[in-house]
């Protein structure tokens, strides 16, 4: 990249491209002074903000290859700049703030009319950002995220909780543009990425920033692996997960096991079993809530140590279930504040944290001793030494900004967004130090930058159990098309989704078009959701549970193509979920698309996302032959093509010459 | 009042009272530059800000008793200030802007942490608006107007219309503090009054105001006085008024006038019938609106000329209704249009507005033209020459802001908010020229700065008919006391309310508490509401109509009293309702009470704003002795009592030692 100095400022080229201009009658950079008042409420998060002072930095000079900003020649510089070299293509501004005072900062970066722009972490809503702003800020991701609806609006009204469209688990202030560049922020500090404007973006970071990377490519292929070595790319998959289903089943030993044994003997490939009640229940007014006091419950699983040793013989694998809190009436939590492993407040006390009708500390992983005993103690002793082959390892967002002191002296409102990625690196340097990277596979569904190294799997979080254009089913391919150009390769979600509020049922339909989805992502796991007794569950019915057994088996079928892309997420950091317009540059027809995927290269899948229609309109990219799966009717690209879409044939297309052709076809003969 | 230099800026005292303090550390004044985004959707907006540049003007200079001020001594000046003394009490700091392009102003006063803040025009939702902030800017004032109920939801989301606490017909930058004092900005730009802070008050202005006035006085009723003579103080009511209740009726002339006769029949004091229809109907599938084509519409009111005749005969009143746009499919519309008497947009053609399936012309108050042809032709010619003694001045909140031109080439953002008080002149000076000031009443619900001089009458708008917090009758109170300290005399509203949508209906007992506090206001007016049929009516019930035929005598009975408060308001500028601690400074409890107030100084009312009660709490200021009208129980002031309060006695107590003890003492008596 240059840098090189025009009329009343300077710019920033690669090739003939502009990614930064700067003048004093149009200037890129402001600094200035913000106010912020954030209210915390079960993970929904009040953020408002009086901006003080802004300062437009008109002023800029070029001394010794430092570009030094002032509001205007007369005053004092503010910021010094400097630029450094990543690669030929690829460049970091690093910032000097010069003013301690400062606590906010805009960009201004140059943007096209038809520009589009991805990325900014898991996005549910909007897979190009264009047109919107999004606030980045871990947090529950909402109910509903439509203020239109009756959901939303009680949730709103009764928890604070109906969420709007940016409201994410994992948020990154990250994006990539379809100018073929990426810029990210290396920050933690709340921010807010503004793509409402025709000719600019402006980024809005509640500190001075580090640094700033650009990064450039010819391909967005090329983009992609570029950034997913800066992020840091996955583990392969283990082994066991090609077997088949991972059934989320909960309510005791007998229960979860025999509802097991009844799904294999129905035919359902089952790769696991994950109970999240393993440590316990308790009782509240919601309903039946985890303990979470994080051990076997021997109460709950009298035999479990024997059930996971015989699973594993039959290459069943158990998965349990971890947060990063510690209840206060449970076994744990007198251990750890014994040893001060928790944040605390003012008074020096427990910072605790109310998780409804009951309190936990929050474990501080920016004290080194935290991160050995929660290693040690809870996941290598309470849980590897258990048998255990994986787990959720929920929440992350929770880390409240007032009144909370951490270990590492940094204030909480800048460690908020940290912490999903450092809750990441404590389950994986925990599983690493017993040599089980690649063979141990935990979820998670809060992120940051950071996640990418640390978590091997994704998981879209909490969806409602139903088809609603915000927060049901189709949200989730949202989700994995914008966290997977960041680097994340492996994404997934609850079968079926998870939240049932306010009347809203989980239908036998819902289920089974979410099974018709999974089979074709990397891991595929149900859910019993919320309220497992007034949801329909896969063993509700015979149809169901053949349907998943069909589906289970095409999953399987696919391992080798799967491994295939496993491969490449390895070797090049490409997500298994890929946006049509990854392979398909040409075809800007494709660059809007956010409820279809390519499955790798050649497989293109359209999910069915609404209720009782019987056929299904799908985009095919240009400048292909392709094949339906299901009657190997051949259809040339760059057309719109209705198909019918019963469930158990999601409509799934593959090009005409791949190499797996074989493979694709024979799908329809899975039974 | 005295400017002095202080360490690094200068302050402005009233004795020892400090009301402004700049200095560089804490500058008082910031300018900037925004960029807002502005939509409107039949009268409510959606309106948001991105503030460019905020700039502290820290630097401070005193040259030739002008302030210059900067962002530091090395920048240039940005604005000028003078201080001009309007009398010894009181100064107006005229503001010079030395750079064209700023368009946001910002100036901090100082706050106590118990001071409260009353005014900013009529306010329906809070009268202390201390935690709060207050948008300025004239619009619908939304229906529910509180996001937690249902009611709002369904507004929002069918109509954009749920509106929130700060909508109001009727803003204006002004405010009353605690301290004795009050400040006026003369801006009709949008405003945001921002009291949520605990050491400063923040006023934003969208462009750099001319003048800021601020007025000092000892006690509450000098500073009313005081903000009255600023703004103009309304005319004496009509002595017709006293007669009665003015009917609301709609429905044709057959209908209207025979429920009239009815209603006198039943023993009801009648002062007028006031049929908004009287210009015509039209239907749309929201149901029947009327014809926005102002005048007489012989095909529903054959005999209206006769009629207005003989009911005067008989002391009664014909009023009417007029609003400041005319529907392009009226006979009046071609005449205006012919005469370029309407805004237009930029392809020179009339800008339209939708009102819901009609379009309508904009009347441009600021072509001396239209003014003139709307005051001979609409007002004098079709409703003064008609024998119309008043009328509902309704809108003038909806002048849109984009593609809209006017006469005097101002920029519609700037003429929104000036829009009401254009509109009342043109009313006002229609009634002067026939020398009828005094005796015609029409009543507004939108209003701004100079509504005091021209509106004789506010009204309080389209409550909900209910009971609702933040739509329902108490609202009326709160709208009543906040305008009366800005010059508003006069203040009634529709009794029973007016909206009645998504199932919320009129009860007899949400009819009849508005009647018992309407007997205690300048004006009694009922209202069908938007859905007659569907909502109960003053002459559906007996026991209803006898009940408004003795509210409507004791209104009568109250004549000597409420004639001596007219005298005040002329005199002093009193507003006839008044707030409890204009009168009793030295209790603070009374400072937040805004469901209760003062009818004139001798006379306390609070009337039950709630269903299904029978009896209700009350406070007494301290320092009185107070008696029940209804028992003649006597009460040290200084606490809270609970009374009965049955329909048809709502909590009313006067002064002990009042020279008006006798009438009051004889309210019971009233039948």
């Amino acid at each position: 990249m240059e840098l090189n100095q025009i009329n009343g400022g300077f710019q920033l080229t690669q090739n003939e491209q502009v990614l930064l201009s700067h003048t004093n009658r149009s200037p890129a950079f402001f600094v200035g002074i913000g106010k912020e008042k954030i209210e915390i409420y079960r993970g929904n998060f009040a953020i408002e903000d009086t901006i003080v002072e802004r300062i437009p930095l008109k002023h800029s000079k070029i001394i010794n290859n430092e570009i030094h900003l002032a509001y205007d020649e007369l005053t004092a510089t503010q910021l010094i700049i400097r630029l450094d070299s990543l690669s030929l293509q690829d460049s970091k501004l690093i910032i000097e703030q010069l003013d301690s005072q400062l606590n906010r900062f805009w960009i201004r970066l140059p943007a096209q009319e038809d520009e589009k722009v991805w990325g900014c972490g898991e996005q549910m809503s909007y897979f190009n950002l264009r047109g919107r702003h999004f606030p980045l800020w871990t947090s529950e991701p909402g109910v509903g995220r439509d203020k239109n609806t009756e959901i939303t609006f009680l949730s709103d009204k009764y928890n604070k909780a109906g969420g709007d469209y940016y409201h994410t688990n994992y948020p990154q202030p990250t994006f990539v543009s379809s100018q073929h560049y990426a810029c990210h922020v290396n920050s933690t500090a709340y921010a807010d990425f503004d793509f409402r404007n025709t000719d600019y973006h402006e980024l809005q970071i509640w500190e001075i920033p580090k640094s700033i990377e650009i990064y450039t490519a010819l391909s967005f292929l090329d983009l992609i692996e570029k950034l997913s070595l800066r992020f840091g790319r996955q583990p392969k998959l283990p082994e066991w997960i090609y077997n088949g289903v991972i059934l989320g089943l909960k309510g005791g030993e007998e229960n979860s096991f025999s509802r097991m044994e009844n799904a294999i003997a129905k035919g359902v490939s089952v790769a696991g079993i994950w109970c999240e009640d393993w440590a316990g229940i308790r009782q509240t007014s919601f309903g039946k809530r985890l303990f979470w006091d994080w051990k076997w419950s021997k109460k709950r699983y009298p035999n479990l140590d024997e059930k996971i040793k015989s699973l594993r013989e039959r290459n069943i694998r158990f998965l349990a279930y971890v947060s990063p809190y510690l209840c206060e009436d449970g076994e744990l939590y007198p251990l750890a504040k014994e040893k001060n492993l928790f944040a605390i407040n003012k008074q020096g006390d427990v910072a605790l944290v109310d998780f409804g009708e009951f309190n936990c500390g929050v474990l501080d992983f920016t004290n080194p001793e935290t991160r050995e005993w929660v290693k040690k103690e809870i996941i290598q002793k309470n849980m590897l030494d258990l048998g255990v082959s994986g787990w959720m390892a929920d929440f992350g967002e929770y880390l409240p900004t007032n009144d909370l002191y951490l270990h590492n002296g940094i204030d909480a409102k800048l460690m908020h967004n940290a912490w999903p990625p450092l809750w990441a690196s404590v389950n994986a340097e925990a599983v690493a130090e017993r040599g089980l990277t690649g063979e141990i596979m935990f979820f998670m569904r809060a992120g940051f930058t950071g996640t990418q190294k640390f978590c091997p799997m994704l998981w879209a979080g909490d969806q409602c159990v139903d088809f609603s254009r915000h927060d049901g089913l189709n949200t989730v391919i949202c989700g994995a098309l914008s966290s997977g150009l960041l680097g994340n390769a492996y994404h997934h979600s609850d079968i079926g989704g998870y939240t049932s509020l306010f009347g809203n049922r989980r239908t036998k339909e819902v289920f089974e078009r979410w099974v018709d989805m999974a089979a074709f992502t990397p891991m595929m796991r149900t859910h019993e959701g919320n309220r497992p007794d007034e949801n329909f569950q896969f063993d509700q019915d015979v149809n169901t549970i053949a349907h998943l057994a069909k589906m289970t088996n095409i999953y399987r079928h696919l391992t080798p193509y799967l491994k295939h892309l496993v491969n490449e997420a390895s070797e090049k950091g490409y997500p298994v979920q890929r946006p049509l317009f990854v392979h398909f540059e040409h075809d800007e027809n494709t660059y809007d698309i956010q409820d279809q995927y390519m499955y790798g290269a050649d497989l293109l899948v359209s999910p069915v996302h609404k209720q009782g229609v019987g056929e299904w309109t799908v985009y095919l990219p240009a400048q292909e032959t392709w094949i339906n799966v299901w009657n190997q009717q051949e259809i040339q690209g760059g057309q719109y093509i209705t198909v019918p879409a019963p469930i158990g044939q999601p409509p799934l297309f593959y090009r005409k010459n791949s190499q797996w052709a074989d493979l694709f076809a024979a799908i329809p003969r899975v039974s």
